[in-house]
């Protein structure tokens, strides 16, 4: 079966299509600037250039149609008709306490979904157009919903709840729960097969480290404390977000600036992180040139960012009691050789020696810690896509 | 030299006299409703019984001036003029970043207080008229301030610095100050005593847990970061206050709930907390009544308060690289059993091991891990007005 995931952005939309059988990436895309001027789509068969597209696209729907013309195209196509795609999967980011897992789309699960767009006002609205888009357009194509949340409704209440007046977890659902769920489970699966030991029976810490960032403490495979809150803004430095603050500060940047409602969020969402900091980029590499350059807010922006890294890293072990491996993913977690050396320094009584030889590689699966260190290190690429296209291939296959 | 101790509320005032040569209490008291109806004193020369005295008092220097009175009685009194008070100790809460010390009293500290009051308003005027009524009774006796933020001034800015725009750090001074400072510094005194190392060989993990609480990593002598941040909010959970959120629920319960300004931060430090929590209480007696009577929240807000000291500890022994013991002082942490059983549950593996038989402890200085515990656990009653004490002898009988 061939899966297409879409990946809906307010202005944006990525996809993929995957043969399920043998789990092959044939297709990749994205399409930029929907319902703005100069929308234009960039298309990728496996194997091929990259075709970059000018055309305008009024609304998600239009641009749901360019992608299907591209995945069917003669030339640079990867089906023959929309037929050969057994199921659509879409990345949805908040399911609030509805859903635990991976489901197939259906009226009530749209309706559940509805109901959570005031838990993520920017994302879910986006992520409903993509499904809507695609039901019109395919309406007798199996649909699957994968959600950023799921992975953590693991989380127990010591784990989930704030310290706030219980009533408003009752009335409005504020609670924590984590986001990343898909990246954080897809990197949790391959430590598990990397070291070839049972996820049941590890203890990981997996550090999601991208543009947003966030820390998991996962325990015999259950998600069971994560640094993201009720929003993406809570816990680690990130590129433009805060991160964990004294809550008093928001009330009092709010009153010192004079800032009309909402734009205390957003200063605290887009002006923050090592951006803040910095004053430089929101973008580590641009720090890391800065720095060369001998700009010391930069290096603090980032001692910073590791730092927290490492407190949560800490904060996991005692939670879980231990642990036995941490993964590094995503952009930084990745591709960032000083940052993963940063993060590691000094934590060696902990049981975690980062091999600084080994350490130098960019985006590619291995251990990177000593062989005497007794906690392994591991930087495992995420994949999202294949993660919701597995979903949805698995789900799709039993309605068929 | 004997010292009078001040420590001033908006309302309340609590005093202790010192001889310093020998460092013995001779006198303490507390007086209560100053400015309202019913104000009165209550005041115990030690080995005698308490002496409670309604009596009117319109401000602050009616208040001293009783605390004069009771110290000088023929009958109750410890001194037979104020001649004998050789300096006065002030306990003030904020310094910003003024100060990293106590230090003598004099018009250009008064002025730099005066500067911080923005950064504690409900704590600083209060301290400072309780300085201007002493130096208004005793003009010509010296005057020590101690700060709560003092201790917590060695921290380096990858702790003190928010992922915030840095401008304000520099525009409004919003950064990480810490609390509980003078407490955390007689602790960690106290526990190199205890176990006979010296505190610059040490790295010691301090939890202050009362109706406040905070904890913090003391590396070699100096406090290298707490939980209390900007305001004495961020951190733990405490009685009433909320600790760590994701700073958008600040925003989104005001929206929510419609609450005028200032509101917000109301819930937050007086609403919250395992009172927020359980719906019962914030007094941990209380909580555990409730449990004993099979009141689940109440059960859940002990745990959750556990869970987050323990998630603290983790961080800061990632931070200072291993510690080699743990402090509890403060009411809960001297008197409760059964939270210090709660919060090393499930740490083993970290090389904490608390004996329970040696925990049933209340109030006492005594050390209650087990033998073979790598981390050693300590119970230490704090003793803030000795520090101030002490601190106002050091320096006043230099300018004697």
């Amino acid at each position: 079966m061939k899966v297409l995931v879409i990946n809906c952005g307010s202005s944006s939309l990525k996809y993929q299509v995957l043969d399920m059988t043998n789990e092959i990436l044939l297709a990749k895309g994205l399409v930029e600037r929907i319902g703005m001027d100069g929308s234009v789509i960039t298309h990728e068969k496996i194997g091929m250039d990259k075709i970059k597209t000018e055309v305008p696209m009024k609304d998600h729907k239009d641009a749901i149609k360019q992608v299907l013309d591209a995945v069917q195209n003669e030339e640079y196509g990867v089906v023959k008709s929309m037929d050969e795609i057994g199921a659509v999967g879409h990345r949805v980011v908040h399911a609030g306490e509805k859903f635990a897992e991976s489901v197939l789309i259906d009226d009530a699960v749209i309706a559940a979904l509805e109901e959570c767009v005031e838990l993520a006002p920017l994302h879910n609205p986006p992520n409903l157009l993509g499904i809507a888009a695609c039901k019109d357009l395919m309406p007798f194509t199996p649909m699957v919903a994968v959600f950023d949340t799921a992975f953590h409704q693991t989380m127990p209440p010591e784990a989930y709840l704030y310290a706030l007046p219980y009533e408003y977890y009752e009335k409005y659902g504020i609670r924590k729960y984590g986001f990343h769920g898909t990246s954080h489970k897809y990197v949790a699966q391959r430590a598990g097969a990397m070291l070839n030991v049972n996820i049941n029976d590890l203890k990981l810490i997996t550090c999601h480290l991208g543009n947003g960032a966030s820390v998991s403490a996962i325990k015999h495979g259950r998600c069971i404390d994560t640094s993201m809150g009720f929003t993406p803004l809570e816990g680690l430095v990130m590129g433009t977000r805060c991160g964990d603050i004294d809550p008093a500060i928001v009330t009092y940047i709010r009153r010192k600036e004079n800032l009309p409602q909402g734009v205390a969020n957003e200063i605290l969402n887009k002006k923050s992180g090592v951006l803040g900091i910095s004053g430089v980029s929101s973008d580590f590499r641009d720090l890391e040139d800065a720095v060369a350059e001998g700009n010391e807010r930069a290096a603090l922006a980032l001692r910073i960012f590791a730092k927290k890294v490492r407190f949560y890293i800490g904060a996991y072990i005692a939670e879980m009691n231990g642990v036995d491996a941490i993964v590094f993913t995503a952009g930084v977690g990745e591709n960032d050789v000083n940052m993963r050396e940063l993060i590691c320094t000094d934590i060696g009584n902990l049981g975690i020696k980062l091999d600084l030889i080994k350490n130098k590689v960019r985006g590619k699966e291995t251990i990177v810690s000593t062989e005497d260190s007794k906690v392994k290190l591991l930087l495992i690429p995420t994949n999202e896509e294949l993660m919701i296209a597995r979903d949805t291939y698995n789900i799709a296959k039993k309605v068929k």
